[in-house]
């Protein structure tokens, strides 16, 4: 393997932690921690034991050979420099596309070797094994994890990845605190370092960011110069400019994205959402989605029928599920919501309403935790095919409730007091408070969180050690890192981290600006602002206040993409809601009640026709099943032939027996 | 090749036309038909010579052997039992999934073969040739093929694919003779003998006349039932039934077009339109679509611009020509069709209208005829990537044209009357005149047009032959064929046939019965009768009446559907308009400009929103051209490799050398 360059200085990713022993026992050899680290040290991990103020941190490296041993042991599938995906073999290592960082593997399937890695640590022997922890005793039974046994005994706190000091160091300067390129970012080393998730939300942030200077101009025109008489036509003019730009942002975003996963060797069709297309899943098909695909051959059209109930069923109780959200939704929080609104404008003096408003914000936060919970285990009974379809149905789920909750009170005051000046005073509250609190709120929290935590541990451990003199000082950065708080989504934890709330903000930003654009123009230039600050914060967020987070490898936005593109369908209806108020200020123009009706009839039926191709595939899923089977099989039987012809290793092809699987029972279909 | 069964009785697929000569020359080896004729035969054809009254014809039959080495030849994928497209080799034929009726290459892959064949009989001696045609002399010139020469001298007159009699004859009788089945067909068949895009054609109607029943049966009880006070709610009801039927419908439709391609084992992706997702295309894609792959390698950011700038002036050219039409059809047509229905309206004497009528019919014929060719014009400066693309381009165009000329008169009278019932008479008159005319029509010409040339050879040979006896009679079924007309698009020849005419009555049916829904529920039931009739004039008229057309490999309606989506979306916009009519029959309900200006802008965004993602597709095509490129090599490399283990010939690969492709250099990227 000469083409093999050295690993450079060995770099600990993941930590695991334990509590710290005060005893030296005499046995050592059966100590569990002692145990585990032989173990870790068995299965090829370079180890570093760290002791902190209360705990002991083991650190893992593991190098390539290990990782490259593992992957091969998890099939996992890599991209070759053909552009197929094969399952790796450490053989064929010159087969396949390196990082732009000129690693082998991406974070994200490091993190997922290490992860295969330390819970690979079984008892090999055929009975228990006693091991002792502070006089405790444990049993390790044969063919159980021993960090599975330790984390249920509650020995192991934690398991959580590590900052790579240097190419932290390294982003930090190019990155969060390179404030002179406004809009531009080190994507490639994102990518690299956070994973491909992290990445596209930054991409994303950034385009958003430079394509929001038209709107922000075009507002800041109209809020400045005086149109005069022109002024009726000036603001049907930046509606409809403002709905062909979000169309036009969409569009070349999704182009962007597809460009991005192409030059980071990503199938875009991996872990894409609904939203996307699933282009050149042929050979790159993850996985089959279900087990209907295993029995295969005897009975074809049985296996279909089978498909087919499985299909509708899904579709079915992704139906109630929807319906459940939406009634809960409708039934619970608007009645709540207008109440506030309501009171809020009935209640005269300032102090009732100060603390109606507190009042209020301790409910909600209550009502977006049920809704959260709800919402989770509705989707369990989901059949999803991957962790990120999850992920999307929650996103779906949870912004309906965020929606009502930011979007509720402003319609009713636009709708009540029917006034622009009123609306615009609202939006400006809403918009000021609500960045610039969120924006604190969200920086500012987890530092305080980690800055009581660390506080406390040295309180702790001087009230324990009384009389040791002086300052205790953390000497190590793993406990430092250790006492970050994650990267975690507000709403829950299971299936999202903190990119939900990152994208919720920008979502509920963007459908405050699109949705009322024409009542107040001047949004976009304070929201342009805002996202300037918003990418250096979450930048400096990332890398400075928070732990590394959990690598995820969806190369889209997912969900995020079709909620923006109903924001704007939304935005179409509310600003030309808006233009009749505007032109109609005399109240002539009087709707009758059939006339309205049956314009919402024929919005309704609008989105019921471009909506429904989102909701039901194209292609049925035994027909996409099918193709993938082939697929696989195809792939199964010349992986091993085509990556030696790429490699370029040997050109006789003598050692290969083909894999003979039963090709002549499909022959009659 | 054990499994290879014998073919059937020779089945001759294709008639070369030549003149018929009185003399019998001495010297027959020069006379350049019987050149003709041994060029076949050397090139692997069976050849049989039929004497007609004035013609000869050489019916031509391909062996299996034959076949499959031009396909060979042709480098022509083929679907493997294993889902994927690998190259035709004779050697492996096993390995290749058979048609359902067992024969080895479809109609359209035979077709394929033939026309290249008959292409193949060059001159290859290095000087010319001098052939004697009645006196005549001819140079063959080295390297030409004889056919084009022929074809150039006005020799061979016409090359045209035959019936196959017994599965004719099979097929009148399981399918336009079997009147009980009403609506359900033998695709499969129809597939076999006439090719893809011809059985997708039937699938769909078929499957629309089933799905018609709903709103035809929903029309009736309007029509027939009183509804007393319920009667305002009634029509709201059946506009959003039909609406969302329609959209359930197309759905639908894409779902079924899919199980069709994978039973027939086609490719979604060949040939498609825009609207379908290019599902799978990473083994399976055809070819890629420019010359700009090929220079690959060198500069990889040069290649990149090169695509983006094809790409954005594909558009661009694109744009300016759907403007050319769209202004034209606004400028020219709209005016002329807004006349002749003024003057309708307004002359009093019927013979003067009847007078007007005739005049109008003939100029649209003129109208259509120029708009067939300025639009093949335009379409011949775009860049579609295959003749399908083109062909789709055309139907966009035309189909404007159509539009405009089938409702704008309705629109007329509606606007102009705005009372139902009128309206209801002009559906009646319009639809029972067009569909019956249209059928009539359709079925009579073609076969008037056919005796009529049976009839003038006839009275031809006769005048010649003066002085034989009694009736002359046309012996060979050959001769009869040659005197059917073709299956061709009333519009032009170039890129369409006849299913253009078919799928426009379709169409146009469609967008009356959806668009005037609210005023005429009973046309549901007309529709639906007239497609059941339809169906079977539509098979007698390919069976009996008309040549066997070309085939078509194209796997899906194409552009159709998107003209049908468009459709749906206009009647949701007239119907409610409608039933603002139907309701406001005191015209109190008042919509003032602003209002309305506000409604149309609204409506147009929403248009641009949801039609603006189909003009610009979400992946660039230089990732596009760079994956299809990627797998072109892949499939390349592990073709013959992988066609063995498929069809489990031999275990030892010693005899296979792996093509060496320059691989190196894509390492850095």
């Amino acid at each position: 393997m000469n083409g093999v360059e050295e690993e450079d200085p060995i770099v600990y990713e993941i930590a695991v932690v334990v509590p710290r022993r005060n005893l030296k026992l005499e046995n050592e050899g059966y100590d569990c921690v002692e145990v585990l680290v032989n173990e870790f040290r068995n299965v090829g991990f370079v180890v570093e034991r760290v002791f902190g103020l209360h705990d002991e941190f083991i650190k893992l490296a593991a190098p390539l050979e290990t990782l490259g041993r593992v992957a091969a042991g998890l099939n996992m599938k890599k991209t070759t420099h053909i552009g197929v995906d094969l399952q790796f073999e450490w053989e064929e290592i010159e087969a396949f596309v390196r990082q732009s960082d000129g690693s082998l593997f991406s974070w994200c399937e490091r993190f997922q070797c290490y992860r295969h890695l330390i819970h690979e640590t079984v008892n090999k022997k055929n009975s228990d094994i006693t091991l002792k922890f502070d006089g405790k005793e444990i049993q390790w039974e044969p063919g159980e994890s021993l960090l599975q046994r330790l984390e249920l005994e509650g020995i192991v706190k934690q398991v959580f990845p590590l900052h790579d000091e240097t190419k932290r160091k390294k982003l930090l300067r190019s990155w969060a605190l390179n404030w002179w390129d406004v809009t531009t970012q080190p994507i490639d080393e994102i990518n690299v370092y956070f994973g491909t998730k992290i990445a596209v939300y930054f991409a994303f942030l950034g385009m958003y960011t430079r394509w929001m200077i038209f709107p922000a101009a075009f507002g800041l025109i109209l809020q400045l110069v005086d149109f005069g008489s022109l002024k009726l036509l000036v603001f049907p003019a930046f509606f409809i400019s403002i709905v062909l730009w979000a169309v036009l942002f969409f569009q070349f975003w999704k182009r962007k994205n597809s460009a991005l996963s192409a030059r980071w060797h990503l199938n875009f069709s991996s872990g894409t959402s609904h939203g996307y297309k699933l282009s050149g899943s042929e050979w790159n098909c993850l996985q089959p989605p279900m087990e209907l695909v295993k029995d295969s051959g005897i009975d074809k059209t049985k296996e279909k029928e089978d498909f087919q109930r499985y299909e509708w069923f899904g579709y079915l109780r992704r139906c109630r599920n929807d319906a459940i959200v939406i009634l809960s939704i409708i039934c619970l929080q608007l009645p709540f919501e207008l109440a506030y609104a309501h009171l809020y404008e009935v209640i005269k003096s300032d102090i009732m309403k100060f603390g109606l408003t507190a009042v209020y914000l301790l409910v909600i936060q209550y009502f977006t935790k049920i809704g959260g919970k709800l919402s989770i285990r509705l989707i369990k009974h989901e059949n999803n095919e991957s962790t990120e379809y999850q992920a999307d149905s929650l996103v779906y789920k949870v912004f309906g409730l965020y929606f009502m909750q930011s979007y509720i009170g402003v319609f009713y005051h636009a709708l009540l007091h029917r006034n622009l000046m009123t609306l615009r005073q609202v939006l400006i509250q809403r918009m000021i408070l609500y960045e610039v609190f969120e924006n604190l709120l969200e920086n500012s929290l987890p530092y305080l969180k980690y800055s009581y935590k660390k506080f406390r541990a040295v309180r702790n451990k001087k009230k324990r050690e009384k009389g040791s003199t002086g300052k205790i000082q953390f000497a190590t950065r793993v406990e430092k890192e250790y006492m970050k708080p994650t990267y975690s989504a507000s709403i829950c934890e299971e299936l999202e981290d903190g990119l939900f709330d990152d994208f919720l903000e920008l979502a509920l930003q963007f459908g405050m600006i699109m949705m009322f654009a024409c009542a107040f123009p001047l949004a976009f230039a304070f929201s342009a602002l805002s996202n300037i600050a918003e990418m250096r914060t979450d930048a400096l967020k990332l890398l400075v206040i928070l732990r590394r987070p959990v690598p995820r490898a969806a190369a889209t936005i997912g969900a995020w993409l079709n909620i923006f593109q109903f924001l704007i369908l939304m935005s179409i209806c509310t600003n030309s809601a808006l233009l009749v108020w505007l032109y109609d200020q005399e109240g002539k123009w009087k709707i009758e009640p059939g006339l309205a009706a049956i314009l919402v009839m024929e919005h309704v039926l609008l989105l019921i026709k471009f909506g429904f191709s989102r909701f039901v595939p194209e292609e049925p899923a035994w027909v996409r099943a099918k193709r993938m089977k082939n697929a696989t099989q195809a792939q199964a039987m010349c992986s091993k032939q085509l990556l030696r012809s790429i490699s370029g290793g040997d050109k006789a092809f003598g050692g290969y027996t083909p894999r003979k699987t039963s090709y002549g029972t499909n022959k009659t279909d």
